[in-house]
């Protein structure tokens, strides 16, 4: 079963100490993950200036990098903040959206990760399994594949950077390269909805801003945005109406009680 | 009487065929636009930078560019990406956001007419006026004039540069110069809700990207944001609700049962 | 009592003059404003490249600077649009979002409260206190003081800078230097959603455009926020469900009934 007393207890953290999240993020997610991560009780920061990346990553708790509408100055911000998280011992969050949709992404996500070691690298079973080298099995930013079939490379990739993987997907699946967690709640809606894969990132930076167990953090990340996404599915009428009844779930959720509804299931990878 | 049977089934082949639409768009527009190209069953991909431009359009069913919020980078990934539409024969829509408000909207919007023959040009009356050389007749984003006053326009504009014009509005235009069709459908709630204009350009790309009759895919893609527009007015107490409402119409809307609204004429220019 | 004539009359000058608000603001603000300006009748504009700032500008009724998210084409679109609005004697509002947050928004607010003298300088209280150089008591964006704590602040910052300056926060504080007027509108769900306090800058300058009394504009603005706030707040099941509410809100306001709800208090400073 579960650690469902960890679950609450960092959801409680989070409300408590109101970590500060640096996101360098992409235009089309910046409002809902600021929002989001408001809703958990976080306080989020949002730039990709590079005359100010260094001071803010500094104050940050955690710092989340996305690589979704990645530009040239954005880029020089991510080594920035990476750099600065790296050398603080801070944790940081690499969400690697769109690598295989281009080089540019692709090979931004490969320097950052050799260079500047993420906490967790989070993306979808297309983008994971592009980071190993083994093609782009995506369709625009999607993946055609199931999260499970991006496992064995997710435990290799891991087990190669010393990083925490998360695919994310029907399922979602943690590895630190020697264990593997899935979580199997949320909802088919979230697939219809832009930004919830980068908000999950960002919710990602909260938990592990109160809880250095980056495998459990990534897991307690998902877990919340999956019963978010269950109570949101459960109070809407279409993708449209999902996304404030995503928010107000985050918001609203008793977490202790959430907990028990966590699928969670842990193995040897 | 409407041939309702390419509407319902070209929005059936967006569902089953999930065409990549790339979007070089504006940041206010961003977020919705994704969400409205996920709800009719497409697959949105947003970028900007031209390091990748170029091989996102290569790996796109069709290229939208909208020139609100229009920046320096912005212009050359604008002129990569159509370029890379243009040779490829892959359908691409002009946007021209703001044309009249600034010469460098305008300037921009008229060279990438000239070198990259859009497959459509959506804009309102007081954008495809100002594109004519006809002045602006706009009010910030907006025209003072009802789109009927600007078909003329539209018909020299379309006869002239080879290219469908499609004027927005209380009804919408599409012309290629020989005939004219008319869309009455839509509430007057639309227009107090911003990016429903960028987001209407958004969903003319879909449609072109399974129809290449582009004045009927224009057509079909002003109905569709007309019948979810009468949809969400009847479901909504203001704006702010409206833009949910819209979105759950457009990813609900029974398409075969919704073609029979259609407000159509159809007349030799 | 509160001038409710005023407010009554100046809400309905917005929805009959519809101004054009030129805005240069941050990424994760701009849908909200933009839609927030339209549903009080104004006629929102969004840029922040220099090649077309100056245009917009001299065609605004109005303009509106906010440091979030800012960047270096945005610092000098910020300069000539403050510049153009100073030399046409036009109002315009500096929103120093993250003033204190970092030495690049701190520095770029001094300058141009220096050298283009806002009619509006509109921050919470720890942005205000950071531009009197008392150091920054921000936890990421927020202030970790009461707005009470920076009404001192506020006056001699007005007084030294001739600009009128409006501390937003659970009562809001506009001064002049010499006297001070407070609103006790709002709701404690506005802290749980971005981009509000940017978007009453926002609104400020909508008020501005229709009123050249500038601490009576600042204070409708405040009054408008909140009351839709307060409206929205018990329509709404989190923050999530409040965005669209708000929105809702500030549409249908009835300006005449809703003046009589407005708390306000006015003394010598």
């Amino acid at each position: 079963m579960y650690n469902t007393g960890n679950f609450a207890r960092d959801c409680a953290l989070i409300r408590q100490r109101r970590p500060i999240i640096l996101n360098i993020t992409n235009y089309v997610a910046m409002n809902f993950t600021a929002n989001a991560l408001l809703a958990v009780g976080a306080s989020p920061v949002m730039s990709k200036e590079p005359s100010e990346i260094e001071e803010l990553s500094a104050a940050a708790d955690s710092v989340v990098i996305n690589l979704g509408c990645l530009e040239k100055d954005q880029v020089r911000s991510t080594e920035l903040a990476a750099g600065t998280a790296l050398s603080e011992g801070k944790p940081w969050v690499l969400d690697p959206a769109g690598a295989g949709l281009s080089a540019y992404r692709t090979d931004t996500a490969l320097r950052l990760i050799k260079e500047f070691k993420p906490s967790v690298i989070k993306g979808n079973a297309a983008e994971i399994l592009c980071l190993c080298g083994q093609g782009y099995a995506g369709h625009g930013l999607d993946s055609v594949l199931d999260s499970s079939e991006a496992v064995s490379a997710a435990v290799s990739l891991s087990a190669k950077t010393g990083t925490v993987v998360c695919i994310s997907g029907k399922s979602d699946y943690i590895t630190d390269g020697n264990m593997l967690i899935r979580i199997g709640n949320g909802s088919s809606m979230m697939s219809l909805v832009t930004a919830l894969g980068c908000t999950a990132s960002a919710i990602c930076g909260a938990f592990l801003s109160v809880n250095s167990n980056s495998p459990e953090a990534a897991a307690n990340a998902m877990s919340l945005m999956g019963l978010a996404g269950e109570k949101a599915a459960g109070n809407c009428a279409g993708p449209g109406s999902f996304v404030p009844a995503f928010l107000d779930a985050l918001y609203n959720i008793d977490a202790k009680a959430a907990a028990e509804s966590i699928e969670y299931e842990k193995r040897t990878a």
